[in-house]
């Protein structure tokens, strides 16, 4: 034992397949990179030259897909998981009325498929690029015995600008304020260890079309995660924004609650939009309460803006130009601070 | 089955319990802000205000901390991985000479422990504190099936900025600027899975004194990660730093490497500074090659600084003013791109 001479494969680390994933995908990243990405690849940190700002805020969000991971790679469709953890970030951002900038990526497993890697860089670099940020930066790691064999996480940090003057950060909402919702692409990535739990419990594949779902749930399930960028930022720039929500893990209530002033509360209408199927398959898979399947999903609406009365129209045919439908489903009344579902 | 009535705590997943330890690091996480930091807790996203750059590069990295996590898990010591995932960003920032203005963090695991989530949080407010940045976003998952039981990962970004004309990339290096090493603290985040494995094949728990090591590895190993952001800044605004870099995965050579400019060659004199005992005695126990050894440790160097001959003197002392043991460890001479560890 003594003489056994040992290298970091021994502690089931392979080092050079990873840098070979990465080196292959270098192109790729490239093309996510705008004209203010200063320097290449391969330096300690990420260069943005910030470039023609009056004011700026910085407007910065980490966030990763969750759960949702685990069918991803079952299913071999990890780069869902790459567009997924990018998208949450740019909706974060996006929703205090601040253009996304760039990003930079986490990716850690027990030991990383170099195809794995690809594919999950793929996802992110598209969506990069269709939001026109840049992938400056990341991090790929491997860590046996902290992640299980079929285990992987995948985070990333976006970082966008505002003026000041211009950030939607909610203080200026009040009553009479309309409630825009953007429809959602299914659960994007919350609330995917509760459904994977009724999975289990019912013995439900991917392949499996449970109720009238009309769908198998790997074509529902694995929808990524929709960018609200576009119309989010097309009303920050009409003006009359006056905050926007993304409705991620804790759903309508909570997320809309974050961004409400003192003395207003939201009072939703659920009979304004059609909530998908899916969530009424889930909440009868799983016997859900009512309280626990809207704290948990995002029933149909993945970010609410709100906008006075009189531009609520003109605000859902915005969001409708912009590649989101969207409906009108409530209201901003006096009140207890608070959200109400009705 | 149909009857029993799913709640997110059957998937195995107690987000009150992690709510409630967020929500006890409040204060701590407040403490870290700055007068650029605008609004509070419970935003999508941070936000902090850029103000008084004349032409501002943003300076970003993501790093976690590897394998080092089980053992501080182990010791009860995650303060340390918290101290260590900040140090890290904050190195990678300042090695361009860029001042870090603030973080985000990611914690995630197969459940999360309220008093491990505030540890990891203490020690990252520790460290932002000390290091003038603000703890500005985090997102906190529990992921069931993903992590082993003894599994945890923390990730964190960190944001700096660097007037353009101050960018210290290592253009401008030449032949003839000198090396100045910077002591590390012991391995920093680097080499764990490794020195695992050679812990496990030895029978060493935390409490073993092996060779002449002269301390318990607990002592030894768990040091927290340095940060070199004084020295660095120090030497940036001296206007003589050429480039410096960050000695992490890869060690002294491939980090090194990163900043040479085209026909630039470094030779480091490995006989120039101390190595810390525990590299000899990680070499003797894993039987590790030469070329493993330098690749995987930072052999006692956790940074290294260029610049020009002439300042060589006078920037050890001013490194050794902000807290950093510094010795010259090596020239640029001219050559084939690369370096050499005699």
């Amino acid at each position: 034992m003594a003489s056994e001479r040992l290298t970091y494969k021994d502690a089931g680390v392979d080092r050079e397949a990873v840098a070979g994933a990465l080196g292959a995908a270098r192109d790729r990243i490239r093309g996510t990179y705008t004209p203010q990405v200063l320097g290449d690849l391969g330096q300690f940190a990420g260069l943005f030259h910030l470039r023609s700002y009056r004011d700026p805020v910085l407007v910065s969000t980490i966030d990763g897909v969750g759960t949702k991971v685990l069918l991803l790679r079952e299913a071999g469709r990890l780069e869902v998981a790459g567009r997924d953890v990018i998208a949450h970030g740019v909706n974060d951002v996006a929703v205090l009325g601040a253009a996304p900038l760039f990003a930079l990526d986490y990716v850690a497993a027990a030991q990383l498929d170099p195809r794995e890697v690809a594919a999950l860089l793929e996802g992110m670099t598209a969506v990069c690029r269709e939001e026109g940020i840049a992938l400056i930066g990341g991090e790929t790691a491997q860590m046996p015995e902290v992640y299980t064999t079929q285990g992987l996480d995948v985070a990333a940090c976006v970082v966008g600008v505002v003026e000041r003057d211009e950030l939607a950060d909610g203080a200026k909402i009040k009553t009479g304020n309309v409630l825009i919702g953007l429809a959602s692409s299914g659960l994007h990535t919350n609330g995917f260890s509760l459904v994977r739990e009724i999975m289990a419990r019912r013995g439900w594949t991917l392949d499996a079309v449970p109720g009238d779902l009309g769908a198998p749930l790997r074509e529902v399930l694995l929808a990524p995660h929709r960018s609200y960028r576009k119309p989010l930022l097309a009303l920050a720039r009409s003006q009359w924004l006056r905050g926007a929500a993304h409705v991620t893990g804790g759903g309508i209530a909570e997320n809309l609650a974050r961004i409400l002033p003192q003395s207003c509360r939201a009072v939703i209408d659920s009979r304004l939009w059609a909530i998908p199927r899916l969530f009424g398959v889930l909440a009868q898979a799983g016997n859900l309460d009512r309280a626990e399947l809207l704290r948990t999903f995002n029933m149909g609406v993945g970010a609410i803006a709100v906008v006075p009365r009189e531009r609520g129209r003109l605000s859902v045919d915005i969001c409708r130009a912009n590649g989101a439908e969207a409906w009108i489903i409530g209201d901003v009344v006096a009140g207890e601070r608070g959200v109400e579902v009705r």
